[in-house]
């Protein structure tokens, strides 16, 4: 293999492939990234045999061929080039490649790319372009409340699937919950998506597309099987395996009656939460308590060894008297979520599930379980 | 005790004091800040049994008295209140503190004021006045280069001396060493800290006077006893325990007949020296090899798993064949601290300490201990 390129494009592309790379691995081959020179481009491809990412770089290719070297050695070395340096890269189909680039040389340990795994994609039933926009929004709005609880593995993704609606017409949902609070999102479904039946996604690919989303406009390009889904995002190719269980039936614990309604400024409740919370113990599960009365909502901490902590907000709520209590932190994460000026909080009573979303047309919806105070 | 003030104020103030509390104490009274309260002030002290931090604020003083509660809860409390808020603080003489501002209320668990440690100042020898600008120099040129071995504990720190230089007249003296390297760096003695024998200020210490010199113009008070300093900052004053022990003789280990001189462009340098190391191994000390030839210096790194990395760089040198190895890691801390656009380096054998230090006067000066390449 002899090419050459420049430092910029093959930056580009190892940081997008080197994150796949685990620091420790039980096979030296994972710890590399493979490199396969072909026609005008070189192919750049890691894994760690649950995801594979693979990107096509422009390249002069004299002599086509393919190495594996260290992938964050490598990233790490691309990294400290100069901006715009052009970069050489040559094996003698022996142990080494070299790397030059103006008056640096380095000559990197290989391994052969016969051994590489392939992390075959076999044959995707579904298809379909999704806005980038709006993955990254269905990512975000969910990703926090994804568990990370080995024992129920089932729950350490994002559940994607597509519902039909008779109203709104198809639609495309995410949803994530660790048993304690959920999030739902939702988009209309794109054109290939309807009547695709439910996979989760696991967290380490959501994170990892969301990377590659970072910034890019345009269509994302989804294939989905029983077993993996593969993302086309512009030049990269990221495959993943999915999760393989059954995610629980989230319609069931999503509460449909709840009917005391209250309405909160959601940046002015934020505030008055995180500071109640200061003095909240972890051991107590940084409980908060909230009591309505007069048009006022009390936040109350109470730690035995630290002391309590009470404030007021104005509130919309008219049911005088209702009392019920929440993780302050999950509090926190579903409020920070919530766009519009005011958030909606639907109770029912003291123990059962609570929804929040935002003010008017809302596509994401929070169910947040209490605490007993 | 009953006080009312600004919760910028208070803010400001426990941000120099509540640093120095341990996260984790064996006596619960070490947790926490005094509070005292009298005339037109509250004062604000901390302590670790080693550093003691004190700082006065203005505030309105209703009922003067004393109390300790929690400082990291308090700084947290404190930090999150809106800014320019007025916060009332008030006990009873019970085990509690309320403190309120706006629709905030903190009820924060107290302990008795008259437990709290005093870290007896005892009587100054010396004091003198020093630009806070010149102290910082002083700290941040020798700061790196400060031992975390525990067992050579007279290391731990940056040794502060005067010394007599008939040439440049009195000198005040900072100097650090973990025995692989030493950085010294001297000014005008200031009035009063002429004569001043050798104190060795710990690196804790050396720590929380640099955060407390940030952006601080003009003069800082300096009082030293044979166990004890003690800095005025504006309103705060910084008592600290030395390190009871003796600083080595560094004059011995300082170079004087080193006549081999290299000037290198100092960033091109950095570059270099870190571009290479990517591929040192932790376990191998991160060894780079320099090695000199018709004017221009290889810099070489060999890691027996990863491969080997060279680099060139023009160097103004007429030893040739010369051949030296350091660690990465230590040359390049050195090379940072060079102001001038050249480094220069007084070479002696691969073997003896290499000396580094500005072109032109300089009032800094490095040495380097080599390493076996």
């Amino acid at each position: 293999m002899k090419v050459t390129l420049e430092r910029n494009h093959l930056l580009k592309s190892l940081s997008h492939v080197h994150r796949v790379v685990e620091r420790r691995n039980t096979y030296p081959i994972l710890a590399n990234v493979l490199l396969r020179a072909e026609n005008d481009h070189i192919e750049l491809r890691a894994t760690d045999l649950d995801i594979e990412v693979t990107e096509s770089v422009p390249a002069m290719v004299s002599t086509p061929g393919a190495t594996t070297v260290p992938a964050h050695t490598l990233y790490e070395i691309v990294r400290k080039l100069a901006d715009g340096a052009e970069v050489r890269l040559e094996t003698d189909g022996g142990e080494n490649m070299v790397l030059v680039s103006g008056r640096s040389r380095f000559n990197l340990a290989c391994l052969s790319p016969e051994s590489f795994p392939d992390l075959k994609s076999g044959a995707f039933a579904h298809d379909f372009d999704i806005d980038a926009a709006a993955l990254r929004e269905l990512i975000e709005r969910t990703q926090f409340a994804i568990s990370n609880e080995e024992t129920r593995y089932y729950l350490n993704g994002i559940y994607f699937h597509a519902v039909d609606n008779s109203a709104a017409g198809a639609l495309f949902r995410a949803v994530a919950t660790d048993g304690h609070r959920m999030a739902r999102a939702e988009i209309a479904a794109p054109a290939g998506a309807e009547g695709m039946s439910g996979i989760i996604v696991p967290k380490k690919t959501v994170g990892e597309v969301q990377k590659l989303l970072d910034g890019v406009e345009g269509e994302v390009h989804v294939e989905v099987s029983d077993t993996k889904i593969r993302f086309t995002v512009g030049p990269v190719v990221l495959l993943s395996k999915l999760i393989e269980g059954t995610f629980p039936d989230y319609e069931r614990v999503t509460p449909k009656n709840n009917d005391k309604q209250m309405l909160v400024d959601r940046q002015g409740f934020a505030i008055a939460v995180d500071r109640v919370s200061t003095i909240a113990s972890d051991r107590g599960g940084k409980a908060v308590k909230l009591s309505a009365r007069n048009g006022l909502l009390e936040l109350s901490v109470t730690n035995p060894d630290h002391g309590t902590a009470n404030e007021e907000v104005a509130v919309d709520f008219d049911t005088d008297g209702f009392e019920i209590g929440f993780n302050a932190r999950y509090l926190l994460d579903i409020i920070t979520q919530i766009r519009s000026e005011n958030a909606v909080f639907l109770f029912n009573d003291a123990n059962s599930p609570t929804l929040v979303r935002e003010e008017g047309e809302a596509n994401a919806l929070y169910v947040l379980m209490p605490m007993r105070v």
